[in-house]
């Protein structure tokens, strides 16, 4: 990454530094790895900003506690503030008390109905929405919906999502994207993953 | 990422266990966003396992401050160990007191001197060679030495190597390659790099 000039000057009536804070979608795609720990290096780029960074893991497991999150909470704690939710069978905010699971496809729309109040409201600065393009390519939330919201999402908020088959509606409003592609991975020999490394 | 079984069960006579405590070599390279991010994520995974944490910066300016610096340095301090070295016109180690400047060839060359000697000593657990691929790529560092050194380290040190153009002997010599494909930037739009996303 260089700090140097563009290919193209842009004809948009910004200034160079209006550009630089223009808020940006990012997505992370493709089969490879990194998808995940690349939005996690872009989230300790945003705290040292001192921004606010909310990270909302779908799919994963809300007891699976990864090195990136012991990390980014630790940070959390000593200035700005992250966020860090877990969708599991429930996030926290909807967890029931009885004990009653939620069903993934019914935790993954609360999920998205918060976060599209969060953008409305301009909860966060910086959100990571890791492995949000599974309900999404599994029809369980619309991909157009979630399009229209981040083009409509007010002041500066950038928006990270990362997951395998991203929808074209998404591709479509991102400013960048970038598709991790496996070219040799010790999976295919039988190592397995482990700590330090994958979670 | 999940922590399910692999394709093909290996007969390495290793256990599981073992299996997963097995030293790897990662690559981010290619021309897309995401490597160094990616391999930063790698590094508080690291830093969350009680790990000992080298990062060395090739080409990067000894004098940029990046985001992911501020957090692993700041994480460093809290546990775990964590040494952050940016190239720029010297290393921390050899910089000049007479405010000479070295030739970048000469500082990349003494870079991996000093990997390799900390490699023999087993200096970190997780090793964190940012930008490494563009010396070797010059014709500075000669990446049949580099495998050779990796393929020879004792002990169990990880090694993360990024940057464009990776040498296929260091490809060769990988565990885990993943190549960084850019599907769409907004570099191509005139949108510039900014703070908080880029570094």
């Amino acid at each position: 990454m260089t700090r140097g000039t563009t290919p193209v000057v842009p004809d948009d009536g910004l200034t160079t530094a209006e550009r630089r804070r223009r808020p940006v979608v990012l997505v992370n795609t493709g089969d490879g790895k990194g998808k995940t720990s690349a939005a996690m290096g872009v989230a300790m780029r945003g705290w040292a900003q001192g921004w606010d960074v909310g990270v909302y893991q779908f799919v994963k497991s809300a007891t699976w506690r990864t090195g990136e999150r012991d990390a980014l909470t630790r940070l959390g704690g000593l200035s700005g503030a992250v966020t860090w939710e877990q969708m599991g069978t429930g996030w926290s905010w909807t967890r029931r008390g009885d004990g009653q699971q939620v069903e993934a496809r019914e935790a993954a729309v609360e999920g998205w109905e918060y976060i599209r109040e969060g953008l409305a409201e301009q909860r966060h600065r910086l959100w990571i929405l890791d492995e949000f393009t599974y309900p999404m390519d599994w029809g369980w939330i619309d991909a157009d919906e979630v399009a229209e919201a981040l083009r409509a999402r007010p002041g500066t908020q950038h928006v990270v999502i990362t997951g395998r088959r991203c929808p074209q509606a998404i591709v479509d409003v991102a400013d960048l994207v970038t598709e991790m592609r496996k070219i040799k991975h010790p999976f295919d020999n039988g190592q397995r993953g482990q700590a330090g490394i994958e979670w």
